[in-house]
């Protein structure tokens, strides 16, 4: 089952207060990518990067089965960059530089051999773009999901809408479904935004875990209690990785499967925010994700007698 | 099973955005013993009153098996009075009233017909009451559990410290958990609180469900995701009642069977903010409370397949 993931590869610099990172590889397409590599082969990624963009980041992909021929490298150009200090909380943060560089003028190409995937997941980019990549694809993948953010809600609200509804499921964080919705209640929330053309929503809650929502049914899962949360960077597009790369694997969309999808992407965002940038991600053996995956099961699974 | 609540009885006048209330029946010993009446007999309640308090509300727990007679009446004496405004969010709240009247020299008397207890309630009081009520007893409860809040870490901690020293299970929300521990993350304030005395230790998030710890062991409850939030006031105590209540009644203090208690508790919790005050727990049908709990059910169980 290919996958197609469409996403910024880019530059991170993090502040925490647990340290500082250099420019270290980030962008939504990452993570998306490495975290679906952990469950699933045939994933390609169409994206752009600078001519700085290191060759040793480029074979990390190559190392996990990504397909990178996508990935288009502008000569002279300056690849994605992000830099941001996260609060002592760690649940807000302050972005300090957005450079766009080469995503300004960003064209995907989706090259031929990509286009009869499957699965597709659009990462957080200009609705536009998100657009001309389904536009490109002769057959309409099995299922499409995306990601957005409240910055192109409020500065190209139609370009939105148009692709929303062009897609399946929908992943955002609560504050930006409630800003879509103009509710406050996360359920009418989801109820308004189901009827902009999704099957299904997905709202992340950082911390607090994930509600899955289609018009009959609701699924949670929670996020894993850790000791520390080293760095947040990440984890919303590595719970959405693994969110597809699950569905990809097992090429079953039911909402069932969706409720194992989504604990398997919480699981590897449990992971994501155990280390600065990919470093928690990559090179994860079935062994620590099925053990993380247990202690999911651990966490929620009760066992109450009803009549 | 005979379950001691021990919190008080009273009269809260509740402003939300959804309507205003004249003084209706409140107090965490109410919603405490309320919601326990759910599920099981033999509830026996230690609390004070003023002479304005109502037969009508007397008779109230009369008819749901919960017996008062450990409930003092002060002649000329008024009832303890809290008024709240919560803010559009339903989160945050001002308190306009707090009136202890009879609250303030409050001495708990265990009736010897209730001395036998086999689970203790200790709803948020003055530390050195809730010692009191433990003193009292010839016999250790097979199982205490206590609320408090943060008035008492600021105005008595060594009270509150040698009364948690002395109890199985506290229940606090995650901001008494943070201040009582001097720690952000939830997982390493309950190790440190963990130390103190309490082998369980139950941290509420609202809306965001509730953690149960023991020092091996962590469980995750959702809160139901909810149209809308009518009237927070007396959720915590609602969600107390009916754990203690299902540990009451199915007479099983194993950390499987809390998570059961724990279910039982957010379903119940569930309930009481959709109306004002108590009117939501009083009278519901063992059928409505099933239906309800296979909500619980729905919400979180999943069904993925491990090696």
């Amino acid at each position: 089952m290919s996958l197609l993931v469409v996403g910024s590869v880019a530059f991170d610099e993090i502040e925490t207060p647990f340290g500082k990172t250099d420019r270290i590889l980030g962008g939504a397409g990452t993570f998306i990518s490495l975290a679906a590599s952990s469950l699933t082969d045939n994933i390609n990624v169409v994206s752009v990067v600078g001519s700085d963009f290191p060759e040793s980041y480029l074979k990390l992909f190559k190392d996990h089965g990504v397909n990178i021929d996508g990935v288009q490298i502008i000569q002279g150009e300056k690849s994605f960059f992000w830099a941001g200090k996260y609060h002592n909380d760690m649940n807000t943060r302050d972005t300090l530089v957005t450079e766009l560089n080469v995503l300004a003028n960003f064209n995907p190409v989706v090259p031929e051999a990509y286009k009869d995937c499957k699965y597709l997941m659009l990462g957080n980019l200009t609705p536009s773009v998100q657009k001309q990549v389904i536009e490109q694809l002769p057959n309409r993948p099995r299922l499409i999901a995306m990601d957005t953010m409240n910055y192109w809600m409020n500065s190209c609200w139609d370009d939105l809408m148009e692709v929303i509804g062009m897609v399946d499921v929908l992943i955002i964080n609560d504050e930006e479904a409630r800003q879509m919705s103009k509710e406050y209640s996360l359920v009418k929330a989801a109820q308004k935004i189901l009827t902009l053309g999704p099957k299904y929503l997905i709202i992340k809650k950082g911390e607090h875990g994930a509600l899955l929502f289609d018009k009959n049914n609701v699924f949670f899962a929670p996020a894993l209690p850790l000791e520390d949360v080293f760095d947040p960077t990440g984890a919303g597009d590595t719970f959405a990785g693994g969110f597809i790369g699950y569905l990809a694997e097992t090429d079953n969309i039911s909402f069932d499967n969706m409720k194992n999808a989504i604990i398997y992407g919480s699981a590897m965002a449990s992971f994501a925010v155990q280390k600065f940038g990919t470093e928690a991600i990559i090179g994860l053996s079935k062994e620590q994700i099925d053990e993380r995956l247990q202690l999911f099961v651990d966490l929620v699974q009760f066992d109450i007698s009803l009549k």
